[in-house]
């Protein structure tokens, strides 16, 4: 067990009809900007929720943060948030919008570009409150300090850390009404978060192995349940709340980490478009066949504990990538670059980009351009 | 699902070494009261850790907080405080030094008596800010706003809740020379802190019922090691960690929750003295046995995931009781009032004071006198 600091702030509010408390949590006297995406909060009831809720208060709003967020538009939100003093920031809907929004609250204090914030986060001074109301499970950042912003001019992607939410409301009926395609890259994103942090080694603390393994397979238990019926209220508080849990530190304490699926599936995503979520699917399997040897024990505990498979050879390895293969095809994610017609200049591309960064990834710090290409190439 | 709100500010510093962390957390203008136990800590060498780090700050020393800790001992350390100017508390020892610390963070700034405190929380105005060197992991009190404090002259022993320690630093290493049976209520401890978040109703969280089953398995695998060689880092961390995880809020989000146990346990240590882990290990499997129906759901379930004994029926019921006693019995503890010479005098008297309290505990609010009077007749 590595020695570790573990400290999380945000206010978790969980629930049925939990956006009503936005009146009190968020200080009368704010000069509030609140940041959306594309709209569909208005649909689902959230948006009349939120400006309900916030009648008295006093507040600007911010539209168009895009799935993975540009730094492009993220400009555009900065600068209107100076421009009207902004001093809180509310958040409404996925991982993209907070994702944004920490950018944003970052920025408002800095006189340079945000761009500038995202590759060199120690210029972060004072964060203007930030906080959220969760509409889509999966990114874990409505209680973490990171995010994920993109570049679309230089096609790049990267991720800094920041402050933490005040506080984040999730209610699990927002959820009701999201398409399928974007339950289930929530439901695997959450399922490689908690890999990232497990698959690694053995010297991880027992209770940190049980915990991650508590998420597989709650994630398991749920997915059929919420592809038959995406309005059963106690599939979806799992999910929302396994999302949350899943990267928000409470499993990752004194674990060495992994995070080289994560770091490839952004160059996919940054390169090519295809959802987070998606890449991820593809990449981890491939990920686990590639570094089988360093990762051997656990794979075994993991194949034995969340799918019930045992053996320690080589084909029982095997048999567990195939069934984590079969978990994400159970949520109708394709498991292969093929299936989403990616080619091999991508795969070359992403090498080079590796290399000339000098990357070392994952809990041996091995994956470098040339084991990514080789997993990469394991996903055809 | 239960809605629900979390938030758990404190900030844990784990692992070998991290005592001399408390240089740079303590503020340097603070003027510390540094709260201990009976003196273990200067054999350990935890003390000289201690005063090393705080080498260049100011504090003074306060000695003598006894196992469930007594307003009339607080009482001194209050006037102590007071009359110091303290503004920053840092108790070093085990959980009842911290619940100790815990009542006197909220008297420095309180005109009357602290026990008005401890019976009207609401009393509590502003709490001296104070963190935690922790020594004997059980109360999971280095990360949670709870405190039990007793009273010796009217053998009383009741919880308060006020706030997050700013801090707590545990080190692992720090318990290798804990007496046998403290480490043993200390499992005990943690272990039913568990089931009580845990061991009510189907209708908890998935995930949460993952998390509680995590810690319960973890314990069940470290304890023989421990037994074997109480300087097994791994083991000794783990149930460090286990022990802060199973009483900091993490484990009942949305949960119905019981404490029956807790409270039946309470009485007996008030009236006996007898050590609260060694209470619980008699109560607990009497508190399943005789609240076996309304408990039945989870009592199976529990059976299943944590020993891998199958069955719906009253026998598997049985077993899975007897199990659990087992595991109290396997750390050397007693498992019926019998044993510690505790007699129906007691029993009667607790039935007697939860009457005139008119108490109804557990997640049904069942659990009464007569009720507490079976279970207490079902441990002998």
């Amino acid at each position: 067990m590595n020695n570790f600091i573990f400290q999380n702030p945000t206010k978790l509010i969980f629930g049925k009809n939990t956006i009503s408390n936005l009146t009190k949590e968020i200080p009368l006297s704010s000069k509030i900007m609140i940041t959306f995406g594309g709209g569909s909060v208005k649909k689902n009831n959230v948006y009349s929720q939120v400006t309900k809720a916030l009648d008295s208060h006093n507040y600007i709003e911010f539209w168009g943060i895009e799935p993975n967020p540009s730094v492009q538009t993220l400009r555009k939100a900065i600068a209107l948030g100076k421009e009207n003093k902004v001093d809180f920031l509310l958040a409404v809907g996925g991982g993209s919008v907070i994702d944004g929004t920490k950018l944003i609250s970052a920025a408002l204090n800095f006189d340079g570009d945000a761009w500038e914030l995202v590759r060199n986060p120690s210029l972060i001074n004072e964060m203007t409150p930030y906080a959220s109301v969760l509409t889509l499970p999966a990114t874990g950042s409505e209680m973490n300090r990171g995010a994920v912003i993109s570049n679309t001019e230089t096609q790049e992607k990267y991720s800094f850390y920041s402050s933490y939410p005040k506080f984040s409301i999730l209610d699990p009926e927002t959820t009701y009404t999201l398409p399928k395609f974007q339950i289930s890259c929530g439901i695997a994103d959450t399922f490689v978060h908690v890999m990232e942090q497990y698959l690694t080694k053995k010297t991880n603390p027992l209770l940190m192995d049980r915990w991650a393994e508590g998420i597989l397979q709650t994630l398991i238990d749920i997915a059929p349940r919420i592809k038959k019926d995406q309005t059963d209220y106690e599939a979806m508080a799992n999910f929302m709340l396994s999302a949350t849990m899943a990267l928000n530190g409470f499993i990752g304490m004194g674990c060495q980490t992994d995070w080289a699926t994560h770091m490839i599936g952004h160059e996919v995503t940054a390169l090519t478009g295809v959802t987070h979520g998606q890449t991820l699917a593809v990449i981890l399997p491939a990920t686990m066949s590639v570094l089988r040897k360093q990762k051997c024990d656990k794979i075994l505990q993991y194949g034995e504990r969340v799918f019930g498979i045992k053996g320690n050879d080589d084909l029982t390895i095997d048999k567990i990538i195939e069934k984590t293969k079969e978990f994400f095809r159970s949520l109708e994610l394709a498991t292969s670059l093929t299936e989403l017609n990616i080619d091999e200049k991508i795969i070359f591309e992403i090498e080079k980009r590796f290399n000339e960064r000098k990357v070392k990834l994952g809990e041996d710090k091995n994956v470098d351009g040339t084991v990514a290409k080789e997993i990469l190439m394991a996903c055809k």
